[in-house]
């Protein structure tokens, strides 16, 4: 039996990481490469250089096949700017304004634009790579619609509606959890990352979800952070488990903002990551249904059959 | 006309920064010195010898002065440890726990202690300093009930009934900010400091305070910080005013958090930070009357007058 054939290489490129994924027609990885280089910090030029040295020996053994690049590699710090799409958008209209990108020595790239949304005040919102995943997650689910969390630095919640994503707003929330723990006087009595005790990083978690569930006002966010450190003062929890109740505290409160009282999502990203939503949404009736993790690759092949063959 | 006598040295010590004043009775000071160390970064044994350096020519004019001491020098990483007092705490109760310290060189000092509190799900909460500060506005303000805000790194909110606090919430309002604002994305987009511009610092620090208003979630907050960055990417507000967006909306959070609902309330800090807060307050619908600047030294007289003469 011989192996299928690919049909894409499939690269999701973001601010600190490289993925390519020599892809199949049914979005699995025929071989893969990973890279801790992002898109944004090369220099102007360098992006097809590096491309080349990860996915050329590909290009050589399968000459034609069709590049598409996703993420911040498409922005104006990135390769080539590919102008966010503003919502409602769907597979039609990112296909549309996908970015053909001549290179001279790897032949044409396709680079997937970003989408855009407004609140209901008017204040702007961005992602880059994360509306391709939801393209991909919707195709495995066989839906049309509903909510999507994609947790990371920089979390997103999108609605969907009729394929189309309709609107999303973005949760700070890993950053603002390094930026405390690692520049705040709350890093100073957590215990060192070396210092693993499930049991207690298990308790601050779920302290820092009751927590999130018992706020009242915005503000009592700025309140509860500072709980962190009385916490470990009073010795009302171990030093391994402070670092924890921040955790839950910041991504309990995420998701009861994200989920605007929903009772259900699907969450899109990496197994350890989505299992500490999944987590916290299960304390806080939240449920959230995994999703692939190559929803990158299924995204872009949806919108490779809505462009065409090259 | 001859100059008052002076009653008490009077120092305020927190973490970064030391401030002595030679006080008469009605808390004016006579003379003051300031040194931007704090009391927290020394090692065993150097308070003494740095008290000395700075009050030394006071003890020698006025031998046998009272030297009194509030802040974070009376915690467990400062000179001598001042346990907490439980609230409802007033003069009374404070006074009773200041720990009188035998100095060799300088004689006897006292430390004023702090305070603590459980919040309505039993989290402590801590307060050094700031409880001095209140007890001096209250006698400023001729009056034994109130809510009093000291914004800062740590801004304090407390409730005070019958001349005793009886409970208090720390916002982690400054530091967040800082933090968010010199180790996050969000710094990137901003002017640097000397690029002053009064009217987007302004429009700024409103568009802050009007997100801060409409949040929903707590959580939401998560989501508004994030704005920071793309009112910038969209040219929705100038570098200028990236910071004092940022700021609006945390202490516009904290506001409306910390007054539950009050409509007034008495703020008590540098002249600077209370005009900020004062700001934010006129536009939420909570007027902040400020308290005289020399607050920590009329409380320490009110203490003094409690623990009755040396």
């Amino acid at each position: 039996m011989s192996s299928p054939s690919p049909v894409l290489i499939s690269v999701d490129w973001g601010t600190s990481a490289f993925r390519a994924r020599l892809a199949a027609a049914d979005g699995s990885a025929l071989e893969a490469v990973e890279a801790a280089v992002g898109a944004t910090g090369l220099t102007s030029g360098a992006h097809e250089a590096f491309l080349e040295t990860q996915i050329g020996g590909w290009m050589r053994r399968f000459p034609g096949l069709p590049i598409m690049l996703s993420g911040m590699v498409g922005s104006r710090q990135g390769w080539v700017e590919a102008p966010y799409v503003a919502c409602p958008a769907g597979a039609a209209e990112i296909a549309a304004a996908a970015t053909s990108v001549p290179a001279a020595r790897i032949g044409r790239v396709v680079v997937v634009p970003g989408l855009s949304a407004r609140d209901a005040r008017g204040a702007p919102d961005v992602m880059r790579g994360e509306e391709t995943q939801i393209l991909g997650a919707l195709g495995a689910g066989g839906r049309a619609d509903g909510l999507f969390v994609l947790p990371g630095t920089h979390s997103k919640w999108a609605r969907v509606e009729a394929g189309r994503i309709v609107d999303f707003a973005t949760f700070m929330t890993g950053e603002v959890f390094a930026a405390l723990k690692d520049h705040s006087l709350l890093g100073r009595l957590m215990a060192p990352p070396d210092a693993t005790d499930a049991a207690s990083a298990a308790d601050g978690f779920a302290r820092g979800l009751a927590a999130a569930a018992a706020l009242e006002r915005p503000g009592d966010l700025l309140h509860a952070i500072f709980m962190t450190r009385t916490l470990g003062l009073f010795h009302e929890l171990p030093a391994q488990g402070l670092a924890d109740y921040l955790s839950g505290l910041l991504i309990g409160a995420e998701v009861l903002a994200g989920a605007q009282g929903a009772r259900e999502a699907c969450v899109v990203g990496s197994l350890g990551l989505t299992a500490r939503y999944r987590a916290a949404g299960e304390a806080l009736g939240v449920a959230l249904a995994p999703a692939p993790e190559n929803c990158a690759t299924l995204g872009q092949i949806a919108l490779l059959e809505r462009m065409g063959a090259p």
